[in-house]
């Protein structure tokens, strides 16, 4: 290709890229996540993007096969992870004897799946996932804990109005045995689709998969089972289904509900819901979905569960879990969509722009933002030769709060011109006064 | 495949994974040098891992079409990026319209290079780029700013001892002209091996590729100039070549060695070297290398420069900028291997482990916890039944420094017992002396 051949620039379809204004809140988001998480005592792990195919694909079916990123370089087969849950039970099969359980972990990182194109939906995203893994038994209790954790961290992602959502798959489960119901993964998945497809879809696909009209009707009441926590756990204790994994459901569900209250959740903020059931066949115990009220169209935003055996497929070791992802990248995406970041934010860090006057306040102008930096204050100096004008268009244009003009009085007397982009006051100052200034400000 | 069909955990040759004790540390350098880039007001971008082929082959030949990860998912040609100069170059031209000029990005990413596999190199790997773009042109004083972004990222990182080397093409290349030789890219190239060749290999080399003696000799002494960067500056006046690409380069690096001092770097840390020439093609002025001196043979551990057009595939907009990038994957690997991380460091963020010693401890236990997180004391309760030494043994091994113990006694007077691991004292104390404790130690 010679030099003057242009190629168009762009990018695949499918893939987000953000420019500065949204990548700074973006990545507070992802911050902000990482925040909560370690405050929990959840480790940071980083696997390989690009795995064994085997390895990835042990556990086959399903849409996996279809979407993941699969290719040979030399007779390597190898591929794109498409969630971190998988490499995660690798990760805990082959570093067994080297760590320490219950071992917590945090991953955030990206994941790719080979989805047909639609708005919303990305190829390459960021997945924020926390699991507590224990080796051979879990404590029931961590399950509350983690929904402890969902809690904290939309908190602090700066949400007020959400529920997290929670149910017990044993519940459901064992229900379904006291039926006599064979098929129940199938029920499970048709169930899970209520939100999506609604109650008449619902009742009759159950029909189609071969439940009675009764059964149906049985299981259709059930779920919808209303009322407070108190009051749904006190309707389950009373319809008395004689199952024991019913039993054990109830059990496990009565004592999360009661952990709960213990770790500060208000009781807005969560709540028994029957019709939760969680598509993915590994879910064995508790399940979650989070929803934020004023956006309940986004659909659950952080989702997880319990499960019996995380790593079955690559070791013989018993190892239960419970865990939670937040697909960051849709989520952003979405809130975007909403407007909830209202208007213009910066597309910088930075909060003062040292401004030169004339090549001779260079020096001085740089003094300066060393010191500003050395006080923690994140500082630039423009170098450009431009006009005034231009300069402080840079500053404005990035968000900048704050300029600090050098020019020969100012070089002279010491006393930095300090500008104020939101209100265009300018005073000379000293420096002392200036990064007292800056420091209440910024 | 069948539940009980066991594939060995395991990734890919050439990849690295580390267990969560690494990890922790190899984190914390990470966050070190993402901290120093912000802080000189560097945005962070995060552009996608796969793109299209042809952007990312635009530039096609040498190594990078060998090691690339390319492949097609249907008829869509893709690959993994191979570094993160060339997304740059593609993001600046896309988004030319939507950026402010000086563009200070920073990218902490992972990029990936089918190499052949030997110690120490890795497929998939961190890099940490910094880079400033100029609109048509970009001031040469950016080029000593870069330096003292380096001087301060490896000061943070905890270095002391360490020389950023610097030269310029352009004098280089220059006096290459005025000795008339036309494969001036060829000499440099073998010029830059002259660390890992040695001087008679690369006489000789300069010999095969067509010099003569006295052009070899030349070379050699004028490489081979030594002294302070005020002694060689003077060295490089005297000898006056006849070439204005030379006396560009002497004026340009005469200006970054003036500036150098305004940032407040350390004579000992910076140091004009003639040998230096940068194997990449695109760099056109300055040039850096930077050495640890007591690990010499790790070789170049933050590597850059300045180059003229950025993004010339992709659009016709003259972008001129300089940057630097820090291979962190390999330097953490050859640190880890000098044993500079010294003995065992701690496996989690924990501070504090709160231990029930028993179930009606727990809600107690909890309400510590969440009060130390409160306090930003990174906190976790271990809920595991368990005998004390168990749990004890869990702090030990994570390396956790403080157990705070609820029995009865802790419960009725409130005054749960504090244990020090590294000690092994163990006081019954008031919350808020527990606090003041663990804030002041931790």
């Amino acid at each position: 290709m010679g030099k003057n051949d242009i190629v168009k620039p762009s990018i695949l379809p499918g893939f987000m890229e953000l420019i500065p204004e949204d990548q700074l809140l973006f990545n507070k988001m992802k911050d902000t996540i990482r925040e909560t998480y370690e405050k929990y005592g959840f480790i940071p792990l980083d696997t390989p993007t690009i795995e064994k195919a085997e390895i990835l694909l042990a556990k086959s079916g399903g849409d996996t096969e279809k979407q993941i990123y699969r290719f040979k370089k030399g007779t390597t087969d190898m591929a794109l992870r498409f969630d971190l849950t998988v490499p995660l039970a690798r990760y805990v099969a082959q570093h067994y004897s080297e760590l320490t359980f219950p071992f917590r972990r945090y991953h955030i990182g990206k994941v790719f799946r080979g989805e047909r194109s639609q708005r919303g939906r990305f190829r390459e995203f960021y997945q924020c996932d926390i699991d507590i893994i224990g080796n051979g038994t879990l404590n029931i209790i961590y399950d509350a804990e983690i929904l402890s954790v969902i809690y904290a961290t939309f908190k602090n992602l700066g949400f007020e109005d959400f529920t997290i959502k929670i149910n017990n798959r044993k519940i459901l489960n064992g229900f379904f045995e006291s039926l006599g119901i064979k098929n129940k993964a199938e029920v499970l998945r048709t169930i899970d689709k209520l939100d999506k497809i609604g109650e008449n879809d619902v009742i009759k696909e159950l029909k189609d998969i071969g439940l009675t009209e009764n059964e149906t009707n049985k299981i259709i009441n059930f779920i919808k089972i209303k009322g407070t926590n108190a009051e749904i756990l006190e309707s389950l204790k009373s319809i008395e289904v004689e199952n024991q994994v019913f039993e054990m459901g109830l059990q496990e569900m009565s004592t999360v509900i009661h952990y709960i209250k213990s770790f500060n959740i208000p009781d807005e903020n969560y709540a028994i819901d029957l019709t939760i059931a969680r598509g993915l066949d590994y879910y064995t115990g508790t399940v979650y979905e989070t929803f934020l009220n004023e956006y309940l169209d986004i659909g659950s935003v952080c989702s997880g569960g319990r499960y019996d055996n995380l790593a079955e497929y690559y070791t013989t070791q018993k190892l239960p879990g419970v865990g939670i992802s937040i697909g960051l990248t849709r989520l952003f995406y979405q809130l975007k969509e909403t407007e909830i970041f209202g208007e213009k934010t910066p597309s910088t860090l930075t909060k003062v722009l040292v401004v030169p006057m004339d090549e001779v306040h260079n020096e001085y102008s740089i003094e300066i933002a060393n010191l500003l930096r050395n006080e923690n204050i994140i500082s630039e100096v423009y170098f450009e030769d431009a006009k005034i004008g231009k300069k402080l268009d840079y500053a404005n244009k990035l968000g900048i709060p704050y300029v600090i003009l050098i020019g020969g009085n100012e070089l002279a007397s010491k006393k930095p011109a300090l500008k104020d982009m939101r209100s265009g006051n300018q005073n000379n100052l000293n420096l002392d006064e200036i990064i007292g200034i800056l420091k209440q400000n910024i």
